[in-house]
């Protein structure tokens, strides 16, 4: 890339002075007087073609060198003088410019008479992507020569008048839509990427998403749209936090993962109903395909409860849901953390098919098959299956293979696949092994049918619900490879998922308890004295929201008094609550009941527009490793420009070991 | 405050054990049971208190535990039965207990009979600011007991029912608007400090104005809201902007001072008009009074001109002004920036008042007193004056030594004083000198009458116009600080200033030009031509917007040609332009010409509510040192966790150098 721009530095300057003049003439046309005390229709003195359209006064084009939009003109406006800018899309045959801005395309037919000799020569020299304003008079297509599936195309502009504002280079790519880049390119020249119609699409459709949640939230609700800083204290033990070096030396700001204190803090402020469209961090370091920084509808409410929270929630998402995608219904269906492992094996099941988790233990408690009894026998044990109709029919062996390869290498377990023949016969390596009863009793269990494919695990249930939960998505994944519609793009399936476990072992030490989402979540009214005794039974006021299988939001009622809170932190947690000791002041200091959630809001665009990944609803995001490719972000700093922050780099040496400084 | 911590959390250990059983019975009676596919009026199993009034559907109460806000009951909801909850303001004579939330004060009466003497005894041993839910019946408050101060003064509430939500301790300053708090308590205990009647309408009237804005520039204007990066590349020579270590060694993100390359690379992109309240970061080092971040309402338009962008933003302010703070006339006044400094001596005038800078130079162009006839010798030299009215009947000596002394030390200048006697003689050092013709003309020009005070000075006009320009609002503070009226606070004088010069010399280095705002800034399209051959004299496309005296935004038309850009930064500011190669290849491809503004937001604000400093509408803000006082930002991070980001801290030795590490 260092040559490529030392190449494009040069033949800029090559080319400075040679355009010198042509630039000076060109901008000569779009000069303004000095207008102090303006009158009032100061758009007048933007430009002085002979063929002006005025702009309207409100609108896309409001105040505007364009009259109307690439998008707007229809028969209606035939006869009407008009002005338009844009991008060159193509020109065809030196008789039209197709014109593109972020509406659309028109065709500007371009003049043949000699008297236009000068007008047809600048248009017929245009190249692709430069830039200009034409000013001309609306006609309807000569008949036969409508264009249906353009929004414009029964019409298209004569041209009387053009200004070419910046002539394009030959561009890496060009901008159509069926033209397919490689996703760095993309990166590197995002600017071009986002003239898309796709990208431009989505990044509209988010700005009024976002727009009719305040709208929702503010006007309708009463909310108050408060900003909190960025530039905050690290948390104890933050791994995920970006440290920001202040001018102190060895103190840090630090990069807040939410608003989480903030908000709570300003319920005990009395601000009653606070949201935000939050930037959060989350320094995740080498996993790929993150964000480090993305944004939050966070919200937050004094004087109610769970209920409350929900409805306002499917309210926001029922009146910002875009019209184009179909209406939502609310309530959004509710299941509990225990339902949703039991029946999808996941905390975020995917509503949209069925192919639940089946368990079989009753089934097997007598068996003989020893991998099966040996399982039962454990605590906690069990044998449990997935159907997947047709799988028998429509799965390879590859398919097959995989599958098990999945539980093998990811869960460490092994799979028994049972497949059902057409005519009701099974094969699997079990087979030999079931008795009829058995073989009976798993066929009526599982409601298998002749085309099925049936994956059964044994072993402890903590393991085997993971595993056939995770298996059931891949599942489905090779059904839609071969054809089967399971999850139709356009259908949305929201649920809530509630009664969390409030607290879990910790994974390296397990007679230890952590939170299973923060500390500051109260527990279920019902299970509050538990809290006491014994605390691993407790249930949280904990809410997740999720959308096809995605989580996308989560929330909670907090605790909202002291004594509670500190309860949760020292005895339960055993963590240094001096740590937390403004809030614990704060929460001492007449604290209101309240509770809040987060939304992902690239995450929930991206699943609205059916994009792949969160990068297509980002204006810039960072690549899969976190870097900006464009810019060249993060970059190196000299050790002077580190010095008033008081730190140095700690090279690694070669062995990969830190600590020795180097450059 | 560690001390104070550690006796916080003492005092709460001790309770946890004494309170257990009155919690556990509180928190029970707000106990809810799990509902699943929950019913449509959720929340009716928010409480089971006997007294329950639903809360409305929609509005600041929707979803909630009250059915009212405590600032909205009148006579009509006489016979009424509501909930309110809120903060106990203070208890009157165990008869009543005042009761506030966001929106106001309600009076709530306690029963007296004796069947009521448990919720009386609960009423009645209630501290101040403890969080309660009351349920009662509204009642006129008997005749000649109305408090006509207060909006709900005509009425009250009978208490029937209460839930104690949190007891407060015992805070360290009262929620009062008359109690005086020192800033670093304000600080210290924001949260507190937030309950203020003040401070809430601050966070309102933000949250409002904002809105309004929005819906100005989305739903009239077809604006995109687009969120940009915060973690970016370091800006050459960006001293002010904050580092972020990665963790690839060396390399290091950037908190960007504004999102200037973005919003250009937006239009670039055909996004056509873009805006966004901008989060941005400067770190100002050691400067007092400075938020190291701060909010900017940023926006960007394509095809475009200077006057649009004004036309914008002038319809921008009006249609978001809060209506309270009366309407305001659009256009703004305009006046270039060399009219500014010639009338005013800065380039933010506060015209809300006279007072101009004037020229004597012709008046003493043959004067025989030396240091005039001195000053007027040299190229650029001048004589000017200020006449404040009424300086001499009213400045004190003490003020008019004041004045010399600022003269004398920031400007390390001399100023002459006249003062117009009653009589229209002249009291100065100077009357001797003057000849009568001169003094005759000096009076003249000045029109200094009787009572008037006039400052002179004398030296080059780069000098003496600063000198005066700030004595001027010396003088009117003087003159406030007397009596007179010259700048009302709810007078809003909006100011554009245009035509600043594109470059200025280095100050280092005069013969070296540098930009006067920023490299992107087109030229004035009729000095263009100067660029390449006197580029100090060509004017910018620049506007800065001036509110009384203040700069609150400053924009300009950008420069949409990659050669003219490449002149600019390669040939005129002589910068290595491969810095800024993305940037050039963007507008090499297609660059739609472009400008924008950026408005500070909290100084808007800050100005508009009449607040003393930006930290009375900024919800957080930090210390007058950049600390967050009441976490404790920055802070220490231990070796261990910078190791990931593979920096250490340079301890400053005690010879105050750099460089040794050591902890």
């Amino acid at each position: 890339m260092a040559t490529k721009s030392r190449f494009l530095l040069l033949r800029l300057l090559s080319e400075l002075r040679a355009h010198a003049g042509w630039y000076r003439s060109s901008a000569s046309t779009s000069s303004q007087g000095r207008v102090l005390w303006r009158p009032h229709l100061r758009h007048l003195s933007c430009s002085h073609t002979l063929y002006k359209s005025p702009s309207p006064s409100t609108g896309p084009s409001s105040l505007s060198f364009r009259s109307h939009t690439c998008g707007e003109l229809r028969s209606d406006h035939v006869g009407h003088t008009v002005t338009l800018c844009g991008w060159v899309q193509y020109l065809r045959n030196d008789l039209f410019v197709i014109l593109r801005d972020f509406s659309g395309l028109t065709q500007i037919l371009i003049p043949q008479e000699e008297s236009a000799g000068h007008l047809k020569a600048v248009l017929c020299d245009l190249t692709a992507e430069s830039v200009i304003k034409v000013t001309g008079t609306v006609r309807q297509r000569p008949a036969g020569q409508e264009n249906k599936g353009m929004p414009t195309g029964d019409i298209e502009v004569l041209a009387e008048n053009v200004e070419v504002f910046n002539v394009s280079r030959k561009l890496p790519f060009e901008i159509k839509d069926f033209v397919k880049k490689s996703e760095s390119l993309r990166m590197q020249y995002r600017y071009l990427d986002l003239r898309s119609s796709h990208m431009q699409r989505n990044l509209r459709l988010r700005s009024e998403l976002v727009m009719r949640m305040r709208e929702f939230l503010c006007n309708v609700h009463g909310f108050v749209d408060v900003e909190t800083p960025t530039l905050f204290k690290r948390t104890p033990g933050g791994a995920k936090e970006f440290v920001v070096p202040s001018r102190e030396p060895g103190r840090f700001y630090s990069l807040p993962q939410s608003p989480q204190q903030f908000k709570q803090l300003l319920m005990v402020a009395g601000v009653d109903r606070y949201f935000q469209i939050a930037r959060c961090y989350r320094d995740e370091g080498s996993k790929p395909d993150r964000q480090p920084e993305f944004t939050q509808v966070d919200l937050e409410m004094s004087f109610v409860d769970q209920t409350g929270i929900m409805s306002i929630v499917e309210g926001l998402l029922q009146y910002s849901w875009p019209a184009e995608k179909g209406p939502i219904k609310v309530p959004f269906r509710t299941m509990t953390h225990e339902e949703a492992m039991r029946d999808y094996g996941v905390d975020k099941p995917d509503t949209r098919f069925s192919m639940k988790l089946i368990d079989l233990s009753e089934v097997f408690l007598s068996t003989e098959v020893e991998f099966l009894r040996s399982a039962l026998s454990h605590p906690g044990g069990c044998v449990q299956a997935v159907c997947v109709p047709g799988g028998a029919k429509l799965f390879t062996g590859k398919d097959l293979e995989e599958v098990k390869q999945t539980a093998r290498t990811q869960f460490g377990q092994e799979l028994s696949l049972v497949l059902v023949r057409a005519d009701g016969t099974l094969k699997s390596p079990l087979k030999k092994l079931l008795s009829v009863s058995s073989t009976e009793a798993l066929l009526n269990r599982t409601g298998a049918k002749p085309g099925d494919l049936l994956l059964m695990a044994a072993g402890s249930l903590h393991t085997v619900r993971p595993l056939l939960g995770s298996l059931r998505l891949q599942c489905a994944d090779v059904l839609e490879s071969h054809g089967v519609s399971l999850r139709e793009p356009s259908v949305f399936h929201f649920l809530w998922v509630v009664d969390f476990p409030l607290f879990l072992p910790k994974e390296d030490e397990p007679e230890q308890l952590e939170s299973a989402h923060h500390p500051f979540t109260a527990p279920l009214p019902e299970d509050t004295h538990l809290l006491y005794t014994e605390p691993h039974k407790v249930r949280g006021q904990h809410y997740d929201l999720v959308l096809n299988g995605c989580e996308i939001g989560g929330g909670s009622i907090r605790i909202h008094r002291a004594s509670e809170q500190l309860h949760v932190l020292k005895n339960i947690l055993r963590e240094d609550p001096s740590l937390l000791s403004h809030l614990l002041e704060a929460l001492d200091s007449g604290a209101p009941p309240h509770g809040g959630i987060a939304l992902g809001l690239d995450r929930l665009v991206s699943i609205m527009v059916g994009a792949s990944s969160i990068r297509d609803v980002i204006a810039f995001p960072k690549s899969f490793r976190g870097h900006d490719i464009m810019s060249c972000a993060p970059d190196l700093v000299s050790e002077e420009e580190l010095k008033s922050y008081h730190i140095s780099v700690r090279w690694p040496t070669e062995q990969g070991g830190g600590g020795e400084e180097g450059k």
